[in-house]
């Protein structure tokens, strides 16, 4: 069992969990569901008094396997969601990832985030899929929350920017991206507490050196 | 044993393999050393007249096994080598692949392409790093020849451009990547004896947009 496995098994136990939303959250235009049991996010998504611009949805296999119609349910009511390569092959049941994320779009989401790990993430909008690559890194201490950090960081760049296109959501992916590379530096949150801006600004320039280039056409 | 290793044991097996430069070809500004023995790939070097302004070196595994000390003599003598994730760590004795490229830096290469199959190429050189994504694709016939096909349009990119600079590697790794994308969609080399230029131009522009991002700084 991994951490997000551990993680997952922990709260189905907690099954009185029941997230209040707060008043002032309750008109939020970016709504981002954690990975929690599918009810627990439904139950997020019944409390919005206005229909979100964007609900993002994180998920993991372990749903998948005890907890499928539910899930099912909850994702036909995201527009986003973010699943690892192994997870997107068990909810399509296709092995080709552009066949996999076409399948999860007839589900619900418009958006299809597959993550790689160490080997980038993917999103696909019907026909249109952008990549970005996950830095290279001397060292990986700890890869618990770079899920988390990559969701996170995805889905408060798409509501600072105020924009849900498809252009600002491969900004918002390269921008997930860069913090979780932080993520895995240190321990748990230790690398990320201590993060500023000069930080991220001066890695979101090596993710442009990473993949820009100029070839003429 | 993969198509690689056969094809490997055969050109061992042909132990009195010795080809002979034509004389037009002998100051060659750019040199693609091929998959073969270490002692082969050195005999093609003796041959030229002028030194060559780039030479490129692909191997793999099985020389690293069966003749290493010839590897390491050829290896000093090249500026750029090809090779996969695994063989680069055998190689360097490092799991990090920014460790294992540094490390084979020290070997000679000024340049070190990593190549991730599905997941991409990564071309190191001192502290600078380019990736150049796999384009996701339905359906994946045979993947011989991919690597190949990378080098020889990595190689053939940068002598009909004639410009060595990291910043023009870039596109050549592009343009590698590019046309290993079609060569894997046909068994052997079906689709690359019917490719056209139109093809090559629209499948670049789909890697443009797999890749370019608008993210400010």
């Amino acid at each position: 069992m991994n951490s997000r496995d551990t993680l997952a098994t922990e709260l189905n136990v907690l099954a009185d969990f029941n997230p209040v939303v707060p008043q002032a959250y309750k008109d939020a235009s970016v709504v981002m569901l954690g990975n929690l049991h599918p009810i627990v996010q439904s139950s997020v998504l019944n409390q919005m008094t206005t229909q979100p611009k964007l609900v993002v949805l994180d998920t993991m296999n372990f749903w998948m396997d005890c907890a499928l119609p539910e899930l099912l349910e909850v994702i036909k009511r995201v527009d986003v969601i973010t699943i690892n390569d192994e997870e997107a092959r068990q909810l399509s049941g296709e092995y080709s990832l552009v066949k996999a994320a076409a399948k999860i779009h007839t589900m619900g989401p418009k958006y299809v985030v597959i993550k790689k790990g160490e080997h980038g993430a993917l999103i696909f909008h019907n026909k249109d899929v952008f990549f970005a690559p996950a830095l290279p890194l001397e060292e990986v201490f700890d890869p618990t929350g770079a899920g988390d950090t990559f969701a996170g960081g995805f889905s408060g760049y798409i509501a600072q920017s105020e924009n849900i296109s498809f252009e600002n959501m491969k900004n918002a992916i390269i921008h997930g991206s860069n913090l979780a590379s932080f993520c895995v530096e240190k321990f748990g949150t230790e690398r990320m507490v201590n993060l500023n801006k000069e930080d991220v600004y001066a890695r979101l320039q090596q993710f442009k050196s990473l993949t820009q280039f100029d070839i003429k056409l």
